[in-house]
């Protein structure tokens, strides 16, 4: 069983794409380095500070502008070239922004001679010859560049560098500008296979690390050395690479998203791992509380136990509530209710979940307010925590898989209280 | 001996960065996620899709914008509490942007009920229920936030995602855009201790596993697992994580940021190997290319010992050229001038070199046409190379400081052409 995306399926995404800017009235999209990029044309390009992008006006041919020195990976991009797209280097010190406003339609673009939109003064002191980074307050030379009509609207994508975001507001003056997920995020959470088998792999990959780290010696070794563990066995495991391991051990599982220290792990406190990696492409994000009793046996106290249990069954039914046509904020509450009955309601601050596929964070985003309906095919995690600061937390949380039939947990790793030695 | 950056010199840099506003009329620097957060404020925060910010104005406080979930890591931040700065978080489903005009100083604010920016029309189909990334393009509701004085201008951090600069640039109609590394880049460049010796140790750690994997077998191996090897041992090595590595070989090290994969390594071909990872935040980036000799000994050919031969005098006269006082552009010329010499100036398509610190690659650029001055303090690589397509390349890399008396290569693994058997 292969399990890599087919070429083809890129050039289909890139269409689809492409098909859907008219009807939203953007004059193009403009998609950086970053998830969107992999997802469109299977091209994790190294990124930095050289311009990466793959202009993709409403019709017409579909052109990636990258750095010469990166024209041998582009070329061997499958999903590049599958999608037809035509590749347009550029060289070092060359100002790669002046190649955007040719590529693009001629109903987005007025002619030479345009002004410069108002606040676009140079900055004292740039210096062309800094070359990948041109200041973006730098005004296009009048008469050189074509100009975008007034308040065509252009689309980029959510994760695209800062300096780029302004090197193309310089030469596209006038323009208004909105993210690309508006268009990609419809597309890009429905997952179809084998982007599904990819996850279900990952899920499981990390259930492993899950199973293998708790069963092994915890106690008096840090939290760094376990999430190194961790990092090592995600890989092991078939992981790509591993993307994070939150490791926090008693008062730090009170932090949602503790960072690892050199804290040493003791008897008679939680555990907490959040995990994850990326195996060809998408990702795994799994977490499990257990229980250190070391060798004295100490149990878990009362308090532990009551967050616990609150935990598991806020979990299982935001689980259950999971199925095609309810809102993601109903699958929210039904995890949310049980602990806010159990008078934890503000122990629980975040969200209860986020899509999950080539970002371990995405949307759709399972929140209170969210009336955007599950579909299948669509795939988030389901977390919910309880955190008494100072004292410890509790969060379980799975990647879910929205079936015609309702949810299946991606992710298999024992979901009730777990206590282990931990020596 | 500790490593560690003082918790009060990152009190001193944002108070740096603070008082290079005015001259600058910016009237705020707005700083996410990134390597810039690093340096101002020594807090590695999560990032993704939840806006974390560092809003420095000209004058008076400064406040650190993030999600509550990551309050207690944002508290434990050494750089944030020494730096005196204050913490707002917000909680999910807030708009975290609207959080931002109120901080800023009274001379970049008019007051409330001044007009949406032309263009900043609502999205089609926006949900604010969708939380934690709005819609860029949603005015904020009139009357309700105060908006900058027309032409204020911002600098953002070059890193910040794009949907963060539109959700700024929503909160903030009507003021101009600049970057964050026009103030930071002239601080960050000049290097101190104790990160020369932070970037010393990630160098030689560097150096180790390029002496340890050139030395084992690498003949039958496929570049995927040695790059696999490579990033093991650059944390056996004490790096925090391993960050890149490209292992290319044959004709792939004809290309200069070519993707390790399936490819099986031979002899009679090289091996270039270009690895970096971060130490105590540091970044490390060394490149050597090694002749893989066999079990037969098939000895590198003329033209492979031609190149190499004047990629490493080249490399050589690079490394002299350093020392204070010249610009950027001539260590890049001494270098080029010997591979252009030596009839191959088309083959050298990139710059010389770049920056190195808490990013692999940041300013200044080692490129032709920058005539800044090279500084004591400064760290950037030297590496040029000589890229024969569908045959193969040469490329040697070095971290070099410059010390007021010249350049000192902080990498020290052997420069010449090395024969390896490779078995």
């Amino acid at each position: 069983m292969s399990l890599a995306i087919e070429p083809s399926d890129y050039g289909r995404r890139v269409l689809r794409a492409q098909a859907a800017l008219e009807p939203r009235g953007a004059a193009a999209m403009l998609v950086g380095v970053g998830p969107e990029l992999e997802w469109l044309a299977g091209y994790p390009a190294v990124g930095h500070e050289r311009l990466n992008l793959l202009v993709i006006p409403p019709s017409g041919p579909v052109t990636f502008i990258g750095p010469r020195l990166e024209l041998a990976a582009a070329e061997q991009a499958p999903g590049l070239s599958a999608a037809g797209v035509r590749l347009r280097p550029w060289a070092e010190g060359d100002d790669p922004y002046r190649l955007v406003p040719p590529l693009l339609a001629a109903d987005a673009v007025l002619g030479p001679g345009a002004p410069p939109a108002p606040g676009t003064t140079p900055a004292p002191g740039f210096n062309p010859a800094l070359g990948t980074t041109p200041a973006p307050d730098l005004p296009p030379a009048p008469g050189t560049t074509p100009a975008p009509r007034a308040g065509a609207r252009f689309l980029i994508s959510d994760s695209l560098r800062g300096a780029f975001v302004l090197g193309l507001q310089r030469v596209l003056p006038g323009a208004t500008w909105g993210l690309a997920s508006e268009v990609l995020s419809p597309l890009r959470r429905v997952k179809v296979e084998p982007e599904i088998a990819l996850l279900r792999a990952a899920a499981r990959a990390a259930d492993r690390v899950v199973a293998t780290v708790t069963r092994g010696p915890l106690i008096g070794r840090t939290e760094a050395e376990v999430a190194r563990e961790v990092r090592e066995r995600l890989v092991d495991e078939g992981h790509d690479r591993a993307e994070f391991a939150t490791v926090a051990s008693g008062p730090a599982s009170a932090s949602p998203h503790h960072e690892p220290d050199g804290r040493v792990i003791r008897a008679g406190e939680p555990l907490l791992l959040d995990i994850g990696g990326r195996l060809g492409g998408y990702c795994s994000d799994v977490t499990r509380t257990v229980w250190l009793a070391g060798v004295a046996g100490v149990a878990p106290d009362d308090r532990f136990r009551e967050i616990y249990a609150l935990v598991e069954q806020a979990q299982s039914a935001g689980r259950a509530a999971v199925r095609p046509g309810v809102t993601f904020a109903a699958v929210d509450a039904a995890a949310r209710s049980i602990i806010a009955a159990g008078g934890y309601a503000e122990r629980f601050f975040h969200r209860l979940g986020h899509g999950i596929g080539l970002e371990v964070h995405e949307e759709p985003w399972v929140i209170e307010g969210n009336e955007e309906l599950v579909a299948a095919g669509n795939t988030f995690s389901v977390e919910p925590g309880i955190y008494l600061e100072g004292r410890y937390g509790v969060r379980i949380e799975d990647a879910m898989l929205c079936t015609p039939d309702g949810g299946l947990a991606l992710n298999q790793a024992p979901r009730e209280l777990t206590v282990v030695s931990g020596v």
